[in-house]
């Protein structure tokens, strides 16, 4: 529809193509962003470049950092020998916000999903089991989602790791099932990880 | 919370600061712009600041526009006598989208609000009442919001008009009290029209 002017729609176009983001929220974005003030829209628009441009994988556990090694992979502190492995950046700091996890993490950035054609190739499975290969790890701490591909993955990884003789051990299902692990309160979480069981 | 990298941070805190985002959509948005390949980054960020850059107001109706004069303005099969005053750009195109208003619009950008501290000095009705100095018009009709604000704009408009021998009507209050014009189905626009009333 050309009810606006070309930049405008241009815009909209461009704030509808986001997820969670309607027309109508597309359009009231589109006008708050032309009434800021021209130095705000451009650190808005700034953010975006600078952040799609400088945030890669940490080379050890995969998460999305400005840095070559992430701070919890450079934090000499952490529980080097314990890696929790989640499907997202997102999971990892709904863990760290907790508080009170002191192992690693890896972070899968997916799931195996028959469904959507998903194989363990497309998921940074590889980078885990070079891990376990080159460091001591005495536990992966498996934190899929508690949703049917998390439980795919979870139990394709425990089969690949099993035969390593590591440990491997699921959060418990404290997790309610179908649920997504960064929308649950941080209680559950923790209880969830206390009651983690051996695979 | 430093739960992510600098840059991951800044995207979210910029994100967040828009208005209806809240910090999980933020989040979600933040995560999936850096997955996005690199020119649609670019792409959305160029349409931010071009947006910003290069629209403004209409110097006939004070619409937003890429041009001096907007498209409706310039189209000279429109009812340049008819004047259809209107809060906002959100609102004009409300009624455009109905498809059967012919004449043009004003647009206010604001409403008179004492308790926000908005005088008429503040919105586009000098704008509104040099146009009628100047132009041959033979209605205005008052298409603010039916929100205490919009009321009171009316009412002012209409006593700032009614010496001039124009003809000024209020769209009928087909339109819900309290409600926001751009979120009405085009039929109750239609009929609001329709059932205007003289002032």
């Amino acid at each position: 529809m050309d009810l606006y002017s070309g930049h405008i729609n241009r815009l909209i176009d461009e704030l509808s193509s986001l997820p969670g983001i309607g027309g109508k929220s597309a359009q009231r974005l589109a006008f708050y962003i032309i009434g800021l003030p021209k130095d705000r829209v451009e650190r808005l628009a700034r953010s975006l470049t600078d952040a799609r441009e400088n945030v890669h994988y940490c080379s050890k556990c995969c998460t999305l950092t400005d840095d070559e090694i992430c701070p919890i992979c450079a934090n000499e502190k952490r529980d080097h020998r314990t890696i929790m492995v989640v499907e997202n950046t997102r999971d990892l700091a709904a863990y760290e916000k907790t508080g009170k996890y002191e192992g690693v993490y890896h972070v899968l950035h997916g799931a195996i999903s028959p469904m959507l054609g998903i194989g363990p190739g497309d998921i940074k499975l590889k980078e885990l089991v070079q891990r376990l290969q080159t460091e001591t790890v005495d536990e992966v701490i498996i934190a899929t989602n508690s949703s049917l591909e998390g439980e795919t993955t979870g139990m394709y990884i425990s089969k690949l790791i099993k035969p390593t003789g590591i440990k491997v051990t699921r959060i418990a299902s404290g997790v309610p099932v179908g649920g997504d692990l960064e929308y649950i309160d941080e209680v559950t979480l923790l209880r969830a990880l206390e009651g983690r069981t051996e695979l």
